[in-house]
């Protein structure tokens, strides 16, 4: 009898699982889309046959230990994803008490945010092994972050904590989803670079293929092809991105001084687009104390199956 | 025979240290003027004199079980002061190899920054008690700060985490010691407070009695003397002050969301003329996330012995 965990990563269009072991083996995977249930109990429903489904096909020298979860605004706490404004269902959803009468009291079920899923990923199969004190931000619509101190990921005082896009990176700046204005994620993730490109489009004279697009039009994959090919808005809205990050990672080292903040998720995608002004801005703005220490590095999940196996990590890392 | 250790506060003018056991009772207490001693191994020589005439003088029920050191630069990994610019010293010099010499090889000799030290202090013996995260922020002629998560104090990959004065609060905002512009403790500081005096000195019209003094006379004492009277200045002063502290630590609420901030040290003195602006800014920036959930209190250690009681609390807490 193999032991396995069930990762599920749930998107605001799919929710994708994957069944994995303890090393990381992923032995089955599916999904369902996310969007078309329109309440909680409906989806966790479907997702509970399909994952049913998936086990029965790999027969029965699989046993299911426990769940992880990562969810927009899932907490590790409360069990609950809570106002998650990007899926259907709003207020409080309990994923540990729905899940473990699906599957089974006897069954760990563990949830939390989808940056802390890619931290305990990060600590368990990725980059991170081994270390202490690291920080993963993931760029994707917004910036998450999963901040692990002494080997644990920080929850705070009720399982919000380390939610550094919210950090203020420009008082008066641009308008934030929070409804506060200037927070580190209007500018660095994949919606900051575009409203960059947007301002840089405003601003300077230079042509670029950009200019043909309108701001529902652009991506940060497209902002990222044209820097491939030299697009100086581009090149420049990448400059501004890294210079923006870097300077807010040289004040998160002030607080908890990690061994490497890893980049995860779509804009991470860029490489070195975005890695090396990042680092360059970090170490020109970090205290002296801090210079020349901290690694920044691409997240070594960075692929389709990262958030599942963050998921499971999650799991994995409760069970132990 | 009763066990105790002996907390040394390690000032720029005096070094202080107290006998203490383990509920924090103080049976002894004596200092020497650290400026004296144009040396480490004279400073640590006499320091250890000191207490060694200390405890003959009270008798022989009492065992020394460990040494706590709180000290400017004190690196808890390295057990060194490193770089102490308001020491007499330079470089790095080794208090635990020098002290296990002094006192014996069987002794714990803990060394920690004093904000650290204020931070165990408050866990152990201050308001603090069974708090999970919490973040002591000291307000003397800097800003430092002692950041805790799940009960352990954070201190990173090398000993420097936690330097919350160090984060950018304005971008190429004032002159900072560390040699960048617009740290937070250029602005929220017994020093920033004056500095913020003598900007509205030059930006405002109303009269105030701190109008008639030179920088170099200007304190922090003197201008919570001058709110307690009114002084137009001196109630701006605490405003913006508080202002700026409130806008900080709802930043620092996204990273490590603490139960409670404590605000310690000199500045921390004035009690409500820098507590309430504090609270009511920290409100109003908080991210909704966080809002109407994080205390900030004065510490319970406000009084001389805090320092003392916190380097003591270091090495009971190392001991236990």
């Amino acid at each position: 009898m193999k032991n396995v965990v069930v990762g599920i990563d749930v998107g605001g269009t799919n929710t994708v699982y994957g069944i994995v072991d303890k090393d990381g083996n992923i032995y089955g995977e599916g999904s369902i889309p996310t969007q078309a249930y329109q309440n909680f109990e409906d989806w966790s429903e479907a997702l509970h046959k399909s994952i049913d489904d998936k086990m029965k096909e790999l027969g029965n020298e699989f046993a299911i230990y426990g769940i992880g979860m990562g969810a927009p605004n899932g907490n590790y706490y409360s069990g609950c994803i809570e106002d998650a404004v990007n899926l259907n269902w709003n207020g409080k959803q309990n994923v540990v008490t729905t899940f473990k009468s699906l599957f089974g009291e006897d069954k760990l079920v563990v949830l939390t945010n989808d940056a802390n899923a890619a931290a305990v990923g990060e600590m368990v199969y990725g980059g991170a092994k081994g270390m202490k004190d690291f920080i993963v931000i993931t760029l994707g619509t917004g910036l998450g972050s999963g901040v692990v101190v002494n080997h644990q990921v920080v929850y705070g005082l009720d399982g919000n904590a380390g939610e550094l896009g919210h950090i203020i990176f420009e008082r008066n700046g641009r308008m934030c989803g929070c409804g506060r204005r200037g927070c580190l994620e209007t500018y660095v993730s994949a919606t900051g670079i575009k409203r960059t490109v947007f301002d840089l489009l405003a601003n300077e004279n230079v042509p670029s293929e950009l200019r043909g697009l309108s701001f529902e039009e652009v991506t940060s994959e497209k902002i990222y092809k044209a820097a491939q090919k030299d697009d100086q808005i581009a090149l420049m809205a990448f400059e501004e991105t890294g210079k923006r990050l870097g300077m807010a990672l040289a004040d998160f080292a002030a607080f908890s001084t990690p061994e490497a903040f890893f980049l995860f998720g779509g804009l991470a995608k860029s490489g070195d687009y975005i890695l090396e002004p990042t680092k360059r801005y970090m170490e020109e703005n970090l205290c002296f104390i801090y210079k020349d220490k901290i690694k920044v590095l691409l997240s070594e999940l960075n692929d389709k199956n990262a958030a599942v196996l963050g998921a499971a990590a999650l799991a994995w890392a409760e069970l132990n």
